[in-house]
């Protein structure tokens, strides 16, 4: 297709990094792991950010801003949290530079900072660190509260998208007078969250939750939603945290009860990240680019004039024209691409790249039999539809079209979730068939841990809906209770 | 009227650090000069954001993001924006905590960076090492993309909203093939900006250049917006730069044109911050509290119900919920505040301290008499109203209180701009009247840094539409070619 994209067989890793770069999402900087997103990339992020924003509103929050700095010694004050989280990042010791004598810049060493300051890598902290002066009593409750920001993990080996050492998301900190409430606001978010992937994202998650060890670094519970690419390795979608009481007890956030009496607040926190926009991309995309789901296309149809001329192309223009207007009428974002700059040979191959859903492309031939030839991203395929019938054509398709690439994920999950009964089989699935596999575990941090040096596979999540059977660990051979979800992950 | 908020004649500055407290727009918090945005004070700002990503993408702009942290050798790279932008800055040194022997957190020594990173105080530099990979031909540009971000400069003394370390805002950077479009770009911008100032903030702005002494570090051109709040001391609202090629030559940005030659690219860079939230406050607000134009108030109109018992409140809320659901449909924001852990005086206050524009109170005679009882926060005027013509009142006043809050400000404005003759005259309006200072200037630094120095009044702009008028500089004696706006400023 003369994109010069190495295909999924190939190389998948190869496949990703070259897409990412060649559609436009996003690229590397000239700063160590950060990323620059690119117009077209930002664009997807900003319809999943207008979505996910509508989404919170609805279930009660609202949104704030909280300092991108946090104070060292905030760190120290929940003891898990510390170890989870002040390790990679990044440390501001100075404020202020100056001119060296040979008209160099260095760090003035008169301005270091007497605390020094961590660049956020999540917001518990100097959250909690503000709550305690929002709530005095039980009707200061709920608090439920999101914040879209950036935050920095010091990453050694990134990918885009996928690891970064700066990235973008949205945190939500909630704040309760019951242990019952803050539980069912971490399983609802939760539930937003595999609402949002599943019929926005067109991509079937798992519901479940995290082992001990592969917790949030400050919960008593991690739920979280896992999704599987097309390689067969399990990515980390979206996770919503069950804190306790840990940060109220760290940041001394009480309330007065109704009857009088002090309780520390119960909390949740939870988060989704640019990540997902990696996600995206190997849930659906192609060897011939980007495929993307309509309700998250920034281009739903792109229209391509195929002239000889101005006559042929203002002719064309005019219908072109007619039709773009009366679908944006109906809420569909349409591109007329009447460059002379470019073939329609280029443009084809371009917007295929990009994964845009819908392509009309409109011919001196259309004109005369009043006609468009309309073709389908996701199944390549090409049909010659009358002009009185494309408006609601396009409007069946965008809807089919959503649909087809969820079901068409969700078989490829399905049947790659593998029930193993040894340990053989276990790494034998791993290594061959990939995706999850479901195996019974004893329980035990030990055998999560050997497993996971053993075969790099991790437990993905105790999936929400799992049946009590009895059985035997793979590993140890000891009773276990239920079967969990193994995988590589990224 | 309980509200315990000092008032503006007493102490404006108090007045207003207090209101922007006591209104749940924004607090300090435990990092310093570093504010947190609360979600009253958020929600004003996502309007202004949503209305502004509105019309930058009206006039052809894309957002994208770029990394939060700038190389320190970055700046050095374009000689006067160092000078001013590379100075007070937040610096990265280290990546890495670890607990020392003791327990505590320290920062890890072996972590130390080759080269320091800057939290970004403005993109310019990012940007354009970005674009010189985005730019070959002048099929590339224009670039016309905005950014939303965070960005940080270290400031000693800070005040909520106006000057913080840290503060949220937009920053839009264009690549151009010829001057003439950078400048048109560069003024469109200021227009845009102005446009959002008048007709959304409710705030008058004199739309002019800066002198070169005010300019932007880097820019040819500053194109500004100023406004003047009630104190009498301006406010920069806004500003658009044209850059010429200093950018394009420091990152070494060039295009091949159409004739095949390679040219420097031309630049504009244009932004507005929080700091628009803190000329909001100080246009409208008075002793009462927030006094918010209709179209940035987050709650529109408010329903309080004035009621003995369960009966009468089931009654008052049938009545409360239709009128709510019929604005709702008509776009306009409504709370009906059915709470009954406050009184209706004390909602009263509250809905005045937070300047929602209209409050509606209905009581047991209301219902009898099929009337309403709406007041109008501007004015603090209230009216009994027909439940039949109560939803277009509201609608008219919305109208009518977003026009009369502008026409109160202007006034304010234009009887605020004063022309002098003499130095003398000039210092006595300075102190005794306030506002702008129309005066002759023989456009030298010299007189400019001398004015200032003696009455801490800058050149807030060269007005765009000055008069051609020759006269004497009233400092210097000098031939001067026309009157600029002075005044003391933030
Ligand atoms: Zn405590
Ligand atoms: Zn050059």
């Amino acid at each position: 297709m003369g994109k010069n994209l190495t295909t999924r067989a190939e190389d998948y890793s190869k496949w990703y990094n070259e897409l990412v770069v060649k559609a436009d999402l996003a690229e590397n900087s000239g700063v160590r792991g950060c990323m620059v997103i690119k117009p077209y990339g930002y664009a997807i992020w900003e319809k999943m950010q207008a979505e996910l924003d509508r989404m919170f509103k609805d279930t009660g929050h609202e949104n704030a801003y909280f300092p991108l700095f946090i104070p060292k010694s905030y760190f120290s004050k929940e003891a898990s949290h510390v170890d989870g989280f002040a390790k990679e990042c990044a440390v501001v010791t100075h404020y202020r530079l100056k001119n060296d004598e040979d008209g160099s810049i260095i760090v003035d060493p008169d301005a270091k900072l007497e605390e020094e300051l961590i660049v956020r890598p999540t917001s518990e902290t100097i959250i909690w660190d503000t709550y305690r002066k929002w709530i005095q009593s039980y009707r200061d409750l709920p608090i439920k509260v999101n914040q879209w920001a950036n935050v920095v993990r010091w990453e050694m080996r990134t990918r885009l998208f996928l690891r970064t050492a700066e990235f973008l998301w949205q945190e939500g900190h909630t704040a309760h007078a019951t242990q019952e409430e803050a539980l069912e606001e971490a399983q609802q978010m939760m539930r937003v969250y595999a609402d949002f992937a599943e019929n926005f994202m067109g991509m079937p998650v798992i519901r479940g939750t995290k082992t001990e060890s592969e917790r949030f670094a400050g919960a008593l519970e991690t739920y979280c939603i896992e999704a599987l690419m097309q390689d067969g390795k399990a990515l980390q979608a979206g996770t919503s945290h069950f804190l306790g009481q840990n940060f109220a007890k760290a940041f001394d956030v009480k309330f007065a009860t109704k009857e009088g009496s002090q309780e520390h607040v119960w909390a949740t926190s939870w988060g989704v990240s640019t990540r997902l926009m990696g996600a995206l991309v190997m849930t659906h995309s192609d060897d011939n680019g980007l495929v993307l789901p309509p309700k998250l296309a920034p281009i739903q149809v792109v229209i391509v004039p195929i002239y000889r001329g101005e006559e042929q192309l203002d002719a064309i223009s005019q219908v072109a024209k007619e039709l773009k207007r009366e679908l944006q009428l109906l809420g569909v974002s349409v591109k007329f691409d009447d460059r002379d700059t470019h073939k329609p040979g280029w443009k084809f191959n371009e917007y295929e790249l990009k994964g845009v859903p819908l392509r009309i492309a409109i011919g001196p031939r259309d004109l005369e039999k009043r006609t468009v030839e309309l073709a389908r991203r996701d199944t390549l395929t090409k049909e010659t539809v009358s002009k009185d019938d494309i408006v609601a054509r396009v409007q069946d398709l965008l809807v089919e079209m959503q649909r087809a690439l969820y079901d068409k994920a969700k078989n490829f999950r399905d049947t790659h979730i593998t029930e193993v009964e040894t340990y053989d089989e276990f790494k034998n699935i791993l290594e061959n068939k990939t995706g999850f596999v479901s195996a019974f575990w004893d329980g035990s941090k030990e055998t999560e841990e050997r497993i996971k040096t053993e075969t790099k596979a991790t437990i993905r999540c105790i999936p929400l809906n799992y049946k009590e059977e009895v059985g035997v660990c793979i590993y140890s051979g000891e009773p276990a209770k239920m079967r969990v979800l193994f995988a590589k992950a990224y």
